[in-house]
């Protein structure tokens, strides 16, 4: 396969992030504080969420982030959904869209149309443990290491090329409460850090494999 | 399932641990090694290989440790090798018998006989990668976390439950060679620790599950 940037934008200020959410969004948090902090070396453009009770719309307000809903009970269809959640994007200038925690599966077209530039977090070390419940999944085949997956976002469920992972050892007598509170400490540390990697244009995808380029 | 005690050895001295390998016996050097130093908790009785060349020999001689060399070509059939192989180590009084790089596949009579006392390790973080390559296999999907997994033997490939884990970062621009020899380095820390613990009687195979048990 070819090699080919996953930040095809160019002298036109700093990247612009949407992240997607349909929870508490403590990623979303993650980014925004990492925003802040001077951290990100990107701009935190939106939020869209799928619920109009999410959470993360708080996080949103606190910071003056925009917060959109787009709910599915609007759109007649799936594709009508992503046809519109594109559109949305498209009209914010999102040159990254990042799935935190967003519980509805886009489909081909969203892929497609983001293609190198929508990123997943997912709460194991994939390939292990793909799909929902991933930390329940990893307690009870017993594994003694699970962790976080940042991931380019392909067709598959959590399949897509890895940007960074993080491992997290099991404890003795973990609850799935436990292991993913644990867990999500590391996505809070890797998913700003990939999300910054893509904005200093670091990030080269080579077939299944994401290189990480050198620092300027 | 229920829970089974790994270890039914009773007050008959040290608990008399067997290796079967196939190639330089890198793992079965560090077992050597953890034994000599007091760290292993069990004695070393016997190294088994399946090819006169096995450099693991010359450890074993180097140590004082007993070598057979059981060679497939003496045995009509597998389940033959495998028989004759349960009797060798029958008479030897082997409580563990732990499978370091030991090229054969045993059959299910041999797994069912020494099951919960038959270790094997494998260097990646099950259940990612298992089989042949699994360093290659690791690297061609782009993970950046890899590892090595102690497991009990079961009826699969590198599928038993688990003992004991380590992560292993995966370094830009990683050959499978430099990935190899860190991940190595990481399996002959966590085999002997994992020979300890079972010496020690402090896992406990329950399901999927491996419990380790708190030092008495």
């Amino acid at each position: 396969m070819s090699e080919r940037a996953t930040s095809e934008q160019a002298g036109r200020g700093p990247v612009r992030v949407a992240v997607l959410a349909s929870g508490r969004g403590t990623n979303f948090g993650a980014i925004v504080a990492a925003a802040e902090a001077g951290r990100l070396g990107a701009e935190v453009a939106v939020l869209v969420v799928d619920r109009p009770a999410a959470g993360a719309i708080d996080i949103a307000r606190a910071h003056g982030i925009v917060a959109v809903v787009v709910e599915a009970r609007e759109h007649p269809t799936r594709e009508a959904y992503d046809k519109a959640l594109i559109a949305l994007l498209v009209e914010r200038g999102a040159d990254l869209v990042c799935l935190a925690g967003f519980m509805r599966v886009l489909g081909p077209a969203f892929v497609e149309h983001f293609r190198g530039r929508l990123l997943n977090i997912h709460p194991a070390l994939s390939p292990a443990f793909p799909g929902l419940h991933a930390q329940r999944q990893a307690l009870a085949h017993g594994v003694k290491v699970a962790g976080a997956t940042v991931h380019f976002v392909d067709e598959g469920v959590d399949t897509g090329p890895i940007v960074l992972q993080a491992a997290v050892p099991v404890a003795e007598d973990d609850t799935e409460d436990a292991l993913a509170a644990r867990i999500l400490r590391e996505e809070h540390r890797i998913y700003p850090e990939a999300i910054a990697l893509f904005a200093a244009r670091r990030l080269r995808i080579d077939g299944r494999r994401v290189r990480i380029l050198p620092a300027p």
